[in-house]
């Protein structure tokens, strides 16, 4: 097998340092060792495109990167990673790089749910890659899970909570029983909606991604305009307590349905079961509820917003495409990397929390005992209760003394420490039977 | 730029005719035209190997192909699919397929818990290729989004329901407050739980799993053998009472972890908060839980067994893997068949249901003429309820005329006749007025 020819280093153009841009730049900065030893080659940032030379930017990130002229950044990068949002100048400044056969990943819903198809094509053609998994709930792996996880199944139908700005509105609306307009300016206020709401409420930016998530999941090509909408201004306080009366939650949500002869793609208040995954979705989050024919039901949940978040998405998107630059086909890009990579370590090293169930002395100074064990292991008590039950009356008539059931939940610590709190409690004259010992996570 | 030259036909090789099997050969045989469209070539299913030619096999499946020389069938496949279980021969066939550059899909999570990482380097040695997505939480995409989207994020953990029947089990004893023994002889009864249920209730099965997506997660490579086990015999009602009244629910989790100096593996029954999205994963489901430095907190969720279930995730390995054959690296082989696709309908030809408030007069006969609005149409309704509300009191003062309000949910139906409803309503003389039409979802 002849080896391809890697190369030295990937040239990485960044159109846009605002809210998703800026952590872009900042982790192909501050980690780059992690990205050329993912890739297989360095990536190095030539050039950050912007509107305005003369605002604050990321402390982390060389200033002479700025740069005003777009174009020229784009002219010879082998990845050009657009974040400027809008419709042009990104469109063509993405065909130009496509043109070249680079590597493009953005952001860009509304470019993608007008374009997409064209510029997909666009790259094909030249050999080049268009990704987008940003462009849709953020951080949260949908389009690629689509495209190739479910490359072998039919998909009946997407359904999403796919803006956070009207699932947090709705949510409290829901939960407060508050009035639309009262809520909306809480979002404003708390930086969860925009000053101007508009594309967020009337449903455009979920439409967006409905016909981006389409054209994944049934193949083809889908637009913005061609997906019924309708916002959630309309939605009363009286809607939400009607839908609550009958065990419903209202929802906007974007649904993508095959149908046998083609696809309806809709964006509008939704009323979901309060026992259905997507009702539990809450605030700013977002969720995609998958129905495939042999997979079944699957949800993919996380922030669908967010500088970091989003950053997170686009890089995925990088370091896989560049991977693929670097290995060629020859040998699988996705193994790349698979030998390095941390030790195994044993238990006694994690750090956890745990619930802690006792019998003890029903005696003063017993509890006072107890929490000493646990201070000299510097393990902190988030909780103590205590509490008699019918099982300890019947030991203890038996035993012919009196004790009391004490619950201990610790905060996080070393297990090692956790261990020796529990070896010690075995052995106190107080602890007449350690109950039950049960690792806490999630909190 | 130089055509790669396509291959006329794929041969595809399977290992295996069982639960998982079976449904590959079936659905490999009645969907061919679709693997066809997708790959950009036709998948040829060479044979099947089995234990045994007498055991009643899927009726769409072609008999001829089943055979018992599991080495022949492999010599000259481009594709092995491995859903035999077990380490040998399972291991020695697929090492000899990668030692031939073959591309390689398996739903062994036994033998990827133990020879993982060496079988990956053999196949990027030749030039083929290895994938698992079925071997951990079934159709769940998850494997490819830790490996790819994920790829440019640091993953500090990864937390998982990861075996069904130990999940089933724990959330019959916390809903009903039964016994261990007791539900596990349910769970057997339905088939949820194998007449042998070591391997599921000891945590052994989620050990596999974590083993393999820590390998994924933090890069490296981990054995079933680094990860520390605790199974659910132990958990008693009482337990399960107990974390009740803290507000936490036991489940069983697999748990890979990211320290300073390498990562701890572990599986045991760990109290999680009712909040918590893993909380509410209920019955036979599974979900995995990340958490990335920049992505936060991602969910996994969908059913974590079947034959069905599991061939869809089988299947999206092989239709992508085949994608790059046929493709190479010239052309990005995701994009294949991204113009074909269904068009776009109007939302007049969705099929949904919707939940009506109408004000209408307090008459009788009133509810049976709103109800023969809906029968004209052929929309069947699911439930209807009515009752005066405060607002109504105020309206009908006003009016000086008595009204009620009425709450229609219909069952699903063509828009086209929910709307041809709705404006007959509007038009009747005993509708005052018609409150509020929202769309429901989910049921
Ligand atoms: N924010 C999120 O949470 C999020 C989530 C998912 C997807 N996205 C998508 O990601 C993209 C970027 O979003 P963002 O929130 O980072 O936007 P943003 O904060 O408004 O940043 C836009 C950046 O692009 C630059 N820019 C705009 N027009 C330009 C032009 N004509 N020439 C040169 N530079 C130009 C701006 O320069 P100045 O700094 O000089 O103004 C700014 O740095 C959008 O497509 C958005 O839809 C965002
Ligand atoms: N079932 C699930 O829900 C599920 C989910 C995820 C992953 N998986 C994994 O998928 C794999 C297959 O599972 P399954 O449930 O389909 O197993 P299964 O029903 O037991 O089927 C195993 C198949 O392999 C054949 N086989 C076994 N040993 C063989 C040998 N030495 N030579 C030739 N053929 C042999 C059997 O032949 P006979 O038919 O003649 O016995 C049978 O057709 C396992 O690795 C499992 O862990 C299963």
């Amino acid at each position: 097998m002849t080896q391809p020819t890697i190369p030295t280093a990937l040239s990485v153009a960044l159109l846009g340092g605002g809210t998703v841009g800026s952590q872009v730049a900042r982790l192909l900065t501050e980690d780059a060792d992690l990205f050329a030893e993912r890739v297989g080659a360095p990536l190095h940032l030539t050039g950050i495109a912007v509107r305005s030379l003369d605002r604050p930017r990321q402390a982390a990130v060389d200033p002479a990167l700025y740069t005003t002229d777009a174009e020229a950044l784009v002219e010879d990068a082998d990845i050009v990673v657009e974040l400027m949002g809008g419709i042009e100048p990104a469109r063509s400044l993405i065909e130009r790089a496509l043109r070249r056969g680079a590597v493009v990943v953005t952001g860009n819903k509304a470019l993608l749910a007008r374009h997409g198809a064209q510029l997909s094509a666009l790259a094909a053609e030249h050999g080049g890659s268009l990704d987008g998994e940003a462009a849709v709930a953020a951080a949260i792996p949908i389009l690629r899970p689509l495209r190739d996880s479910l490359a072998g199944d039919r998909v009946h139908r997407v359904m999403g909570i796919l803006n956070g700005t009207t699932n947090f509105i709705l949510d409290r609306m829901d939960t407060d029983g508050a009035a639309y307009d009262e809520v909306l300016a809480e979002a404003q206020r708390l930086g969860y909606a925009e000053a101007d709401p508009t594309a967020d409420v009337q449903g455009h930016d979920a439409a967006a991604k409905v016909a981006i998530l389409a054209g994944l999941a049934f193949g083809g090509s889908f637009t913005i305009d061609q997906v019924d909408c309708t916002g959630i201004a309309a939605i009363t306080a009286q809607d939400s307590a009607a839908a609550a009366e009958a065990g419903l939650v209202v929802k906007l949500l974007g649904i993508a349905e095959r149908q046998v002869d083609g696809a309806v793609l809709r964006v509008h208040p939704t009323l979901v079961p309060r026992e259905h995954p997507l009702a539990a979705v809450r605030g700013a989050f977002n969720a995609v509820f998958v129905e495939a024919e042999n997979a079944g039901e699957l949800m993919f949940y996380g922030p669908g917003a967010g500088g970091r978040e989003t950053a997170s998405a686009v890089l995925g998107d990088v370091v896989t495409a560049a991977r693929h630059r670097v290995l060629g086909s020859a040998m699988r890009a996705d193994r790349a990397g698979a030998t390095a990579g941390p030790p195994a370590l044993p238990i006694t090293q994690a750090s956890t929390s745990e619930m802690i169930v006792l019998r003890v002395c029903d005696a003063p100074g017993v509890l006072r005992d107890v929490a000493a064990v646990f201070a000299e292991h510097d393990v902190s008590i988030e909780a103590m209760r205590q509490g008699p039950d019918a099982s300890d009356d019947a030991v203890a008539e038996a035993e012919g003394r009196s004790s009391v059931r004490l619950r201990v939940i610790t905060h996080r610590a070393p297990q090692a420490a956790l261990d020796a709190v529990v070896a010690d409690l075995s052995a106190a004259e107080s602890v007449y039977e350690v109950v039950s010992v049960l690792r806490v996570e999630g909190k």
